[in-house]
């Protein structure tokens, strides 16, 4: 009997012993039990969550990833993170809810399907043939339109033409010796084009979900028979280095001739790259990969196809087209099998792209009876609201300040960046946080937003986000050179940069002007469509994921709800482009998304501009429209002192 | 008045004055009367036949090809080929029946179609959008689908994804000053699928009919909107560098690892060169063609597409595909639009190739009640037999002797080649017809024909075709050195060559073996198909046009029909080209012959090895089978000589 740490599933009632330190994701997989991981175990998704029944002490402790990603009431009845939870002793009893068992991929067998859970665009179909004679000398194609039909029921009109070029031999080579029969498996997208013919019984499948944001681009590569995603790649958007923002690569391209042949070059090199990467760390090959899901905002939509962008940046803010696109993946030259497709999901306006539409897919709220306010932070905030009977969805332009641009010691979250800052009520000196517990060397956009709060909380600034005259005698606060006031997050000697880390009275204007926007859109929204009650706010994009919810609420970014109904989707936009990859049904339900929201256009509108102005107080102008922030600030502080901070 | 001859067409009553040696064909042109000639002009097809009221003297002398396209009744009736009767004087008052008058291409209209005869894949239609304001900021693609849908009723799903590359700029440039209005013209393939958008109002467009013959490729520059070949272009297929026939160069791809791209490589730069030609022949922009509609064998078609064509070539004879093959221009790096197709017609059988299926079309016997045989010579006569009700095809291993190959003197048909062979019944001397009226250098296929026959005719040759010995004493007859008789055509000092120019007894074996695989090949789907009565013989193929019916039919190469059932299709396969590009029905019609043919493979089969011993006979074996044959030749000589010949 081995000594290592054993541990019980049900219900499927799989025992297993593993080495010290095996997440319990990796000891279910081991024990064969197939486990939905969408975000790839990266403690993302939720998807992977298991009940702990016996054993949670031999556990590693509850992560961040779990606190955040899991509810309250999950959390109450035992439910953990099976990526995040680690076997340190035995005996651990856990149960699988069936929503988190991944129900089985597709099985070719001889002449049926299983039925399944997952259904791709691309199938693979395994089908005998009887081999051609003097008297059946039809020909190859034909004969494997007749297999397809006979075996499986399954009418295909097209061919890629690229098939026929070795069909003859493809055909021949899976001959079955002493048969007369000749043995192929075919694959076909979207159930209407087989886009490749193989000798012989072939059941492997990948695709890939690839998420091409204007900063980062992210690479999932994904078994299409199980749905686990087998490796990931992330890299710097290489058209970056065209501009860190859309407007500067879309000016680019209006400057240089060849400019939009660039941009395109540059993202398809980059996707490519992090192809190599995921093809090498899987040990698949690129022939085997027939499909690669893409979502980004229009403008990268438009980039990467190499459709003039112009348009979309500028009022009326007209996208090239609102439909998905499936393109030939080679007529784009990136790098999967030569028949296979790039498909992109559709797009709702010019600001509301794949990006968004893949947020709302994740996120479900369009198939609810509740309110919800979704909200994509980024340069713009992508902001839906509605429920299943109606939903409206906007783009505010929050600028980059909220990702540490535009910020005097503003950085992107990397080691050192200052991700968390809370200031003591009574000394109202900060306590930091940093990324790699590193000395700080500036302050990232959760930091901003967190430091922003804590101010305002610790009644440092007051509600129009002025540093408030009495406390310009604390030792952290001053006049700069410019005669600008700033607060100290950290003097010189704690910094790992020359100088202190500050926050200038700039600073806050900008952090404001960026939380106003995205406030005053979402504030448009709900009253356009009468919403009395907004009943949850979800919040994605790798910002939402590590913004403090707290904080955020208390600048008034989002509606007023209660903190438990703040939820964070992690990186919606990749799994939303792994669900479409998977499940013909979700890339149906995102076309429908697109056919049933409204795009209301903000931007130039009166009341966008009013809601703008009164968004610009903290939380907002009419404070009694924030109860559990005005009641929280109230228990932090003294009613008078808030009634002061109203001024 | 001017003194140039006057030319006055009816029923349209339209009067013109030409300058001398201007043909009919341009006359009525230049008066603006769209004139039906499919063949460019070159006397191939007899689309352009008009009747001559008033004034025939002055025209020029009816030609070789009126004589040959016109029906004996047709010519009784006052018929000339417009392309060839030239003006030399007037007047001339000429009637264009109907028949002969282009009834019109597409006219593009603000919102109407005109009704058309012709009907090309391609379709470009005017249409005018609104322009994209805040209000109504619906994407490019779908405002543009909108102005299909509104103007045309037509409803088109897909976009080639490089149309949305420029679609923004596109549409904007088709701005209607003062009207909020954009002016583009759309292209749609198929009537599904958008392939081009272009600003403002553009009508032209232009196809391309390409035979891909096994020697000769043949390019047609044809105008979409009149059906008018505005350009030809023809040049040796460039795959002839790895081997004259199909079977050398399906070695060569068998032998060599990129083989297969080196002949795609080579036909496809030829293709290029062509279009390279007709464009800068007509002032055409490759931009403005849409389409290329591709015939040849089916070997061509898999070189042509990249596809193995090794078991085309040899048995069962399996074609790779049978359905038709329309494939994105720029896939195959055909110089065209880059959204335009290239299309080849479908294939029946291995040895049944879009070229036949192009004959087929042509020949129009699918639709007729009389039974035709219908012959293709080349390398493999493909023959069709049977009408409306049953059809079928097969191919017969003619081998290259009827084009000169395997011949001691053989040319292809070239400048002094012998196409003309005529031998005094008494004297038994020749009268030759060289091209050019050069001096002899060789005989090409006509001449060969020609020869057998007249060797036969005058007895020099008996039934099995073998010299008679009581002519071994003829001046023109003698033993060469290896032992073998020989016929002198033309004496050393005739000749352009050093030597005379001979028929050796092996030649004439040469020739037997491939006419008797025509006549037994056709003789098997007469006997199969049980027909008593073949009514019509139809010969297609560059070679079908020069033959003399006559002498091929003494030869016993077709069925002893009427002597007048004899036509010449001309370059029919492509003519049917031509057909497919600008009729969707007559694309339609290839479509449904290769369902409804039945392919007869007779390779290997003792019924035609039986008939190719019996056909070996001049014109058969059963000489009472060929009644026209035995009556020509008894006319020619006494019954006695005949009972002589039958030995």
């Amino acid at each position: 009997m081995s000594d290592e740490p054993a541990v019980d599933f049900s219900p499927m009632d799989e025992q297993i012993s593993v080495s010290e330190g095996t997440t319990l994701l990796d000891a279910a997989e081991a024990a064969g039990i197939s486990v939905e991981a969408l975000c790839g175990g990266q403690g993302m998704c939720g998807t992977c969550k298991m009940i702990v029944d016996d054993g949670e002490e031999c556990l590693s402790d509850r992560s961040d990833a779990d606190e955040f990603v899991l509810s309250a009431d999950q959390l109450a009845d035992g439910y953990r993170l099976s990526c995040r939870a680690e076997v340190e002793c035995g005996p651990v009893r856990s149960t699988v809810p069936s929503s988190t068992q991944n129900t089985g991929g597709i099985v070719l067998t001889e002449g049926r399907e299983m039925a399944v859970d997952l259904d791709p665009a691309v199938k693979r179909y395994h089908v005998e043939l009887s081999a051609p004679t003097l008297e059946d000398n039809v020909a190859d194609r034909e004969r494997v339109r007749q297999g397809l039909d006979a075996t499986y029921d399954l009418t295909v009109e097209e061919f890629d033409h690229l098939t026929h070029r070795s069909l003859p031999n493809d055909l021949r080579a899976g001959e079955v010796e002493d048969e007369d029969a000749l043995d192929v498996t075919v694959t076909v997208y979207d159930d209407q084009e087989v886009i490749d013919v193989t000798p012989g019984l072939e059941e492997t499948a990948y695709g890939l979900a690839i998420d091409v944001g204007t900063t980062t681009l992210a690479t999932y590569l994904v078994d299409l028979r199980t749905g686990e995603t087998e490796a990931v790649s992330s890299q710097l958007n290489p058209q970056t280095t065209f501009g860190g923002d859309i407007m500067t690569r879309v000016r680019y391209t209006r400057r240089n001739e060849d400019g939009r042949d660039e941009l395109q070059g540059a993202i398809r090199d980059g996707v490519n790259e992090c192809i190599e990467e995921v093809t090498a760390e899987a040990g698949v090959g690129r022939d085997e990969i027939f499909e690669a899901v893409f979502v980004g905002n229009t403008a990268m939509h438009h980039l990467f196809l190499g459709i003039e962008p112009s348009y979309v940046a500028g009022s009326p803010y007209v996208a090239a087209n609102h439909a998905p696109v499936a393109v030939k993946a080679r007529d784009l030259d990136v790098d999967i099998h030569d028949g296979g497709y790039c498909y992109w999901l559709p797009i709702s306006g010019g600001w509301v792209g794949p990006d968004k539409v893949s947020v709302l897919l994740v996120s479900g709220h369009h198939e609810e009876d509740e309110t919800t306010v979704c909200i994509d932070i980024g340069t713009n905030g992508e902001i839906s609201v509605g429920n299943g009977e109606k939903m409206w969805v906007t783009s505010a332009p929050a600028g980059p300040a909220l990702e540490g641009a535009e910020i005097t010691h503003g950085l992107r979250a990397q080691q050192g960046a200052i991700d968390q800052v809370d200031v003591d009520l009574d000394t109202r000196e900060p306590t930091l946080g940093t990324i790699g517990d590193a000395a700080p060397n500036g302050i990232c956009g959760s930091g901003v937003i967190d430091a922003l709060a804590a101010l305002f909380e610790a009644g440092l600034v007051d509600r129009r986000g002025q540093f408030r005259e009495e406390v310009m005698d604390h030792r952290r606060v001053r006049r700069n050179d410019d005669d600008v006031v700033e607060y100290v997050l950290a003097f010189d000697e704690e910094t790992a940069v020359a100088g202190d880390v500050v926050l200038t009275q700039n600073d806050l204007r900008e952090i404001q002007m960026a939380k106003a926007a995205i406030q005053a859109g979402t504030l448009v929204l709900v009253d356009e469509l009468e919403i009395e009650q907004v009943d949850r706010v979800v919040l994605a994009g790798g910002f939402g994921n590590y913004i403090d919810p707290e904080s955020a609420m208390t600048m008034g970014l989002f509606p007023d709800v209660e903190l438990d109904r703040v939820e964070s989707l992690g990186n919606a936009a990749g799994i939303g482009a792994k669900l479409a990859l998977l499940d013909g049904e979700r890339r149906a339900d995102a076309e429908r998304i697109v056919d049933e929201i409204e795009y209301y256009e903000i931007a130039g509108t009166d009341v966008f501009r009013d809601k703008f102005l009164e968004s610009m107080y903290l939380p907002h102008q009419d404070f009694d429209a924030y109860p559990h922030v005005r009641e929280r600030i109230e228990t932090l502080r003294s009613v008078d002192d808030v009634r002061t901070m109203d001024d």
